[in-house]
């Protein structure tokens, strides 16, 4: 029996139960609600997506929790004084749409759609000197399975990359960078700065006041990764001083953003609502499933996310 | 000498004297109105951007035209009825440019961009399916060097793409279409369409009503090419009763575009100042002087538009 522990609406948890079932045929997963209180001390692997640290609590004997998605920092928090490990989603299916994403919307800021719209907004005609791709430089902070997919993907369409990971990392045709002082020098130079780091509580806030006056004057922000990796009351400074000349924020400290929020309604804010790369239910339940069937038959846990650096 | 015959503004046209030269350092490139009667009668071969009929006219002798731009739809109707023949650009800068535009906007249609922009202007948080780049299915009408760079790029993003041209072509990867059987045939299945063909008498009005209600409902419609070749009423109506989403429009029939348009603020159209795939000067001008270099040498002209086609 491996329980599915989720907070998510009742139609959504009956989508993924029907489908890890159908992957699993030899096992039977269920909601952790469902599960007596006897069984749940035997359960060794739970299933999760988005679940309250209580229904955690109340399996006392669980080795991991395997997640669903590929951002796992509430997860952390909930299990960080347990000697539960978790594992979280590394799907390719994930990094392809997560790329075309980085491609789109990095289009969207190079062939300057947003500039473009405030001028449909005011009937007005006017054409603007076009840069080639290789002339804008773009900066991923996060070098991991979806930076390293999206610099393959701005790479081969012509734009000049750049990335920056806590450890330094040799990649064809991307300058990288580490560290403190590598993160001043990337950013300097950055026409786009792309997010895709997880959050941890070292990335917590990485994206600061001071941070974004390293930026080039009229460059670019978009985060596709956690929105507490960047300072809102900064980035909506440096958008009012015309400093940064557009963000696209696809996530946010609270999810959904309240509609009481400044962001929707200010003129340089793209506001999505996190849809950069949503998991797939068919891949991520073969992945699920192919990592559970391996448990079962050697005690293999697949690799699990450092306690420390939470990622 | 070499008349360069435009009606650019002064600066524009000093731009292109100035560049033109630099490439065809054994000429004199000068301004038309620059040049005597007399002289003007010895002049073979002409450059243009834009011309009046009635400058191209005063040349009495002229065998070719050279258009830096790469639509000549007014051109043909200048000399329709004289002896000189009109070369067009055929840039492979241009191509990468207009296939850049066209993956960019694209990906806007696919990403759902217009959607989400809306919702954004309402405070309104809300996910829409993720459908994947292969399950959009992308048909071209043109498959000229823009047409065919173009489905290259979508090809390989993972776009399903079709391509409709008037004599039918064999392209890898591109399920190709020709004549009014296969146009409807294309139209059926098109989840966007891009046009990019040339203005020509057989193109005008092209998209029209009927050929509109052939395409699936909700799909969206990407002009590139010429305001003319698209029936805006019929466009208007196929948005207005949502059979058709939305449509990316670059190009008018008259342009600058009138700030008086109802196309400015029709909440399903995005109205671009016709920047999909600007003229790069620098490699204009070389393509220009290498054609010019070569017609001095030899008396060759490069290939010239047809005067029944317009293309």
């Amino acid at each position: 029996m491996i329980p599915f522990i989720s907070q998510l609406p009742e139609n959504e948890q009956n989508v993924w139960l029907t489908a890890l079932n159908d992957c699993l045929p030899n096992e039977n997963v269920v909601r952790s609600s469902d599960i007596s209180p006897a069984d749940k001390k035997r359960c060794q692997v739970a299933i999760v997506a988005n679940p309250h640290p209580a229904q955690i609590a109340e399996f006392g004997h669980l080795i991991w929790l395997h997640s669903v998605w590929a951002g796992v920092e509430h997860l952390m928090s909930a299990v960080k004084d347990s000697p539960i490990e978790v594992v979280r989603l590394i799907d390719p299916m994930l990094s392809q749409t997560m790329a075309e994403a980085v491609l789109a919307w990095s289009l969207y800021i190079h062939r300057e759609m947003p500039r473009y719209a405030k001028q449909q907004m005011n009937n007005h005609w006017q054409q603007h000197q076009y840069i080639p791709a290789s002339d804008r430089r773009i900066g991923i902070l996060g070098l991991g399975e979806l930076g390293q997919a999206s610099a393959e993907q701005l790479h081969h369409h012509g734009f000049t990359v750049m990335g920056w990971s806590r450890s330094k990392k040799s990649l064809a045709n991307i300058s990288s960078y580490s560290g403190d002082d590598g993160l001043t020098e990337m950013l300097a130079q950055c026409d786009i700065l792309l997010c895709l780091l997880p959050l941890t509580p070292a990335t917590k806030e990485l994206v600061n006041k001071s941070r974004l006056a390293l930026m080039p004057k009229g460059s670019a922000v978009i985060n596709f990764a956690r929105g507490a990796i960047i300072n809102t009351d900064d980035l909506l400074d440096a958008l009012n001083t015309r400093h940064i000349d557009h963000a696209v924020l696809d996530v946010f400290e609270h999810e959904p953003l309240s509609s009481q929020s400044e962001l929707w309604q200010h003129p340089d804010i793209t506001v999505l609502p996190h849809i950069s790369a949503p998991t797939n239910l068919n891949s991520a339940c073969d992945i699920v499933a192919k990592n559970i069937i391996k448990f079962r038959e050697t005690g293999l846990l697949p690799v699990t996310v450092d306690k420390v650096t939470g990622y």
